[in-house]
């Protein structure tokens, strides 16, 4: 390859992501499906003119922390703490009903035996499931202008928590993935780890808000940002044996309560992020994708990987709703709005197969549920929340009318 | 080199890049030395803790050809028609009086013939002193508040018209480089270039105006001009065999008077070039120099290099403003105004060296010119200026009062 010719495989993906995420929006899908579709269609699946490149790699891990930061300084913990118990509730439930129907659809398709890989193996298809994406539930509940009332902060609560949980859970997982690790290693790393984090964080924090003080924002604060969350990911990895996207989840939520700056770096990380990164991110887990690979069998899989997707969120979650007192018909949209998976799915897939947890050959079938979870989530919100206007002009919530 | 190492490497390039950015500024220096100085510190020439690798080198390649394209977005076309001929007088004899003065210094240290590739090593490093840096220009007299007013019109636009003479010089440079082609051939393909260039141009000017009209300014504006940007830097290399960067800036030109557009797309990737690209293009620069490589005579040529860069920009401009009319002083502030040298200058030795038609070896003392104008004109500047202000006081033109 000459040394120019990547200039034209950045533009080729540029290109193809937006005008796909265009036409997606233009039918009301997020966009970041057409990103997904047009990196299957450039890559091994159809055309196959875009191949994996060191440079391209390396663009799309810096893609993917680049987006858990911007997720770590968009967390708002005092809109957390205000929904509190219930968004709580519906996000653990939310977490383990996928989790246990992910690991059985697993192991009922592909176990023999339930030795330790198999069992991590059946996990990591279970924690791919249980991370709502954020970003999409926003952007649909926006569209749609009900992100503010209850049904939609209590999602958004949800949402959040069930993010952590799910990086959490990588975490530990990305602990066990070392086999000739012992378990008491591992907790004792993990556990550094976190205290690791508290010191660090109230250090760092404390720079940065003296900074702020001094200087306010200028360039300066959006660089030391960036370059924080680059070295708490390499520790992370280098240290801890923990994702470098943990860590960048945790520098960006060290900063996610200092106004001006959390708001600053969001806004520039965000600019470099769909300019250049998450086009070759998305992209890229469809370049990666072989969807050939996807026999009878595997797509079996994925339609029972998709079912259990869809029906473990909205039980779960909705369940948890309900025990906090929220009516039956509530609970459902709260369900309905957690469906949807994006980027953090996708994240654990791609850390999941790194670590040699999630065959190559289960990838494709993971990237369709994704897909199809973020085309149902509006249309069936739009369905479920559609009757919230009956309700307002019928207040004896005589339903179905007009 | 472990997979996240990089992660690493690109905060350590972003810190000390921005600390000693910051520190330059603290002493009234553009921020600019303070990166090149910390590339000088992390490379060979000190530490050696960076190495050179693919990944830096496309991402210094993509830097480059992002500060290309964001100074095409930035010149204004409409200002450099009213400064008009002065403007174009100054920047003529601007470039060519140092480029002799490059030329003959090169001859005087290193020819021992002057067979054609000597001649055109010497004519590279005449080609390295003719940029005057725009930015650092423009940085200082914003400092000063004397970027309006006759001076810094005429500073302004003779500095734009340098740029392009530089890089077209660069340019028909590059063709020749190909020791294989003749020449009948290297004006063709620049021929080619151009009518090229202003077909596109076209083209892809009415695209993006007709795209402003329907969308007006939305983040895929500027993805698509960037897009556009890395298209023309491919098609520049793989069929013309012209710099990338020329064809990079030449997409800024192409799009630099449609108004919202232009802001819009020049504020995104100024943006993305400090938080990443620009930071390791210019450290990347020291990170590939090796100081220890400077003995006495490479010393010595940085020396006269120095001496005739300054004199000859100080010289040319001066005369230049002169021959049209502008008083004398008014013409030595013109001349000081122009002698920065820093991006162009860069770039066309790191070009340079790419064709192997600059010496490793003499890369240091370019670097070192670079730096040392950079570091004079603001002082110069200051004290030249300074007189305005007496005049000011003193109308009769008495100086030296105060």
């Amino acid at each position: 390859m000459e040394s120019y010719e990547f200039l034209l495989i950045i533009a080729i993906i540029l290109l193809s992501t937006k005008t796909f995420g265009v036409l997606s929006s233009h039918v009301h899908m997020p966009q970041v499906v057409g990103a997904l579709m047009a990196g299957i269609i450039l890559g091994p699946s159809c055309l196959g003119v875009v191949k994996e490149t060191d440079f391209l790699l390396k663009t799309s891990e810096l893609g993917v922390i680049i987006l858990m930061f911007i997720a770590g300084l968009d967390t708002d913990i005092k809109e957390l703490k205000e929904t509190g118990l219930t968004s709580l509730v519906v996000a653990v439930l939310g977490v383990i009903f996928p989790l246990i129907g992910g690991f059985a659809a697993y192991m009922a398709f592909f176990a023999d035996s339930f030795d330790k890989i198999t069992v991590l193996k059946g996990v990591f298809i279970g924690v791919v499931l249980t991370a709502t994406s954020v970003s999409i539930t926003v952007e649909t509940l926006m569209e749609m202008k009900k992100l503010n009332g209850k049904v939609g902060t209590v999602i958004l609560g949800a949402a959040i928590i069930d993010d952590i949980l799910g990086i959490v859970s990588l975490s530990f997982l990305s602990g066990f993935t070392d086999v000739n690790a012992n378990p008491y290693m591992i907790f004792t790393k993990i556990g550094g780890f976190f205290v690791f984090m508290v010191v660090v964080g109230f250090a760092i924090h404390y720079i940065f808000r003296k900074m702020e003080d001094a200087v306010g924002t200028k360039r300066r604060v959006a660089i030391y940002g960036f370059a924080f969350c680059l070295i708490l990911s390499y520790i992370s990895e280098k240290f801890f044996g923990i994702a470098d996207i943990t860590g960048a989840y945790f520098a960006g939520i060290i900063l996610c309560n200092i106004a001006k700056t959390r708001q600053y770096i969001a806004k520039k990380m965000t600019v470099s992020a769909y300019l250049l990164f998450s086009p070759i991110f998305f992209a890229g887990i469809g370049i990666k994708t072989d969807l050939h690979g996807l026999n009878s069998r595997f797509m079996l899989f994925a339609l029972v990987l998709l079912i259990i997707a869809v029906t473990t969120k909205i039980l779960g979650c909705g369940l948890g709703a309900k025990l906090c007192g929220i009516s039956t018909l509530d609970s459902l949209r709260i369900g309905v709005g957690m469906v949807s998976r994006c980027e953090v799915a996708l994240i654990v897939a791609e850390k999941g197969m790194q670590a040699g947890l999630i065959d190559r050959a289960v990838s494709p079938a993971i990237v369709l549920v994704v897909i199809m979870t973020t085309l149902f989530t509006p249309v069936m919100l739009s369905f479920v929340m559609k009757e919230n206007e009956s309700e307002k002009v019928t207040p004896n919530n005589i339903k179905y009318t007009n």
